[in-house]
């Protein structure tokens, strides 16, 4: 006779990135039992994607106890649209123009799957087993290659009418500033706010100035965030500035963000979070620096207490079982 | 015996803003049937306000039947707080720090009062009985004295964790921009989108350009909003710049609203929008220029189509009843 744990169903959750895709079989109450990992930005074509997806996934599933365990699929994607269940022009993903991925996925697992926004998925993830749990209303911020955001207020994920609210990333906080090479618009948080961003803003002060500073040894082509980071938890001065520098930008969109919806709480969580109080401590000065007086000191800036990874994949297979 | 229209019961519905408040008796429709205004700005302290606004709305109350057939009191007020009643430091009204506005009015009135923002107020008679008749996702901005919005997503207005969600008019566009003179903050919206905006964009035009103009032959304290209208429909070159540009940041503000909570469309009322194309067709162009591709060519720029003056009292009005 099967156990009573053999019976349960299970769900797998997919968080596509730009860099990379995670994946993992998550249980009823949040426990990430297998995960992994494969390459988005290798492939040029969806449909390569899917294969690899299909074949490390397969081995998850087989340690889970089979396909028959499993009752769907939920993804989380840039710019993926939980109405349609495609991707579309996600200025980060190999892949152009609209994307059916949840069909793609569909056809090729015979499960049905839910697709959104990956900072969706991640809110979602938040709000049933991390830092947002009991929360109304709060705004998720995923700090990755690029910036991502989910949105939720009076208990619920804004999806808008389309189904792709949340792009706080792409809101301008700098006309006329940097260049996104993705989508061609100028001041994005994103240009700024993501490891791209801290990397150009490297170059920048590394040209435009002349502090003096560790990063200078470095091959320009080689610096990147996690360079950045590791100068500035040295004392590199002009690291600690780039800190500096995308803290004041990012707490100029979450104040815009706090004042739009009035959260609770703004949720961080990527790459950039990492560097700990070196970027929280300015994004929050800055963030209340450019608030009216009726919102000062009352948001919470939280880091997510889920794993990095976790959150999404999380978020991502909880949307299997609404 | 009584008709069954003198049955009926009806609502007071009350509009404050910074230079006046309109108030008005509503039936359950939409119908205004008796309305006036008082002045705002000259009310330095708020009991004289309630005062002269209980002698005003007396007058109504007798001429729709009696206080008998009022079933409550509807606010719409800058900074107004849906959960407790209060406005809080609310930079365009003359009572300073938090006031207990809902009860005040309640003690005089001996009738239960609903209070919430002004923009809020209006975006709920644009959902009742305007143009967002039907919508579940749309935003409205009230573009006055000063710059109010009122957000609904999933059919619902997001009144935000402390019941002040909504400030768009306070949201940073232009970094270390044009001070506010009411809160300080440089480069918020208001600053430049509102009636005040416009006139100080163009004494910033008429001091910084040799461009001709007729506004040159006024004294420049007696320049507003008004005399730019005229002068730009008389084709005036300085009076239509001072539209583009006042566009160019509304157009921005508004992308950065539309990639937030995504809507399905943008009401705009209030003085500005008098101006009609002069005003429109810059802010649109701005708008979809800054807009990632996804949201291009989708999102509806309406103008209320309720009297400018009516929404807020209907808006206010249907707290009332719900």
């Amino acid at each position: 006779m099967a156990s009573k744990t053999a019976l349960h169903p299970l769900s797998i959750g997919i968080d596509i990135g730009g860099t990379g895709t995670k994946f993992g079989i998550v249980d009823r109450d949040g426990n990430l039992l297998f995960s992994d990992e494969i390459s988005t930005k290798k492939h040029a074509d969806v449909h390569s994607f899917i294969d690899e997806l299909y074949n490390a996934l397969s081995t998850l599933i087989e340690k889970a106890g089979g396909i028959g365990r499993m009752k769907g699929i939920g993804v989380g994607a840039p710019n993926g649209n939980y109405y349609t269940g495609t991707i579309e022009y996600a200025p980060n993903l190999p892949w152009k123009g609209i994307i059916p991925l949840a069909k793609l996925i569909e056809d090729k697992f015979k499960l049905p799957v839910t697709l959104t926004n990956d900072a969706n998925a991640a809110a979602i993830g938040e709000m049933m087993y991390g830092a947002a749990k009991g929360m109304k209303d709060f705004i998720m911020i995923t700090l990755g290659t690029g910036v991502g955001s989910g949105i939720v207020a009076n208990g619920q994920l804004i999806y808008g009418h389309d189904g792709f609210a949340g792009e706080v990333g792409h809101t301008i906080i700098i006309p006329d500033g940097r260049i996104h090479p993705g989508t061609g618009k100028k001041g994005s948080l994103e240009s700024y706010a993501s490891a791209t961003g801290v990397k150009y803003t490297t170059l920048e002060l590394l040209e435009t100035t002349d502090t003096p500073s560790v990063l200078r040894d470095i091959p320009k082509e080689e610096i990147d965030s996690k360079k950045v980071y590791e100068a500035a938890i040295q004392g590199d001065g002009l690291a600690r500035h780039v800190y500096e520098y995308t803290g004041r930008i990012l707490g100029l969109a979450m104040a815009n963000c706090v004042m739009f919806s009035s959260p609770e709480a703004i949720i961080l969580f990527g790459g950039l979070t990492k560097a700990g109080d070196l970027i929280l401590k300015p994004t929050r000065e800055h963030m209340e620096a450019n608030l009216i007086q009726v919102f000062q000191n009352k948001v919470k800036l939280l880091i997510s207490h889920l794993r990095e990874s976790d959150a999404a994949i999380l978020g991502a297979s909880a949307l299997v079982w609404e």
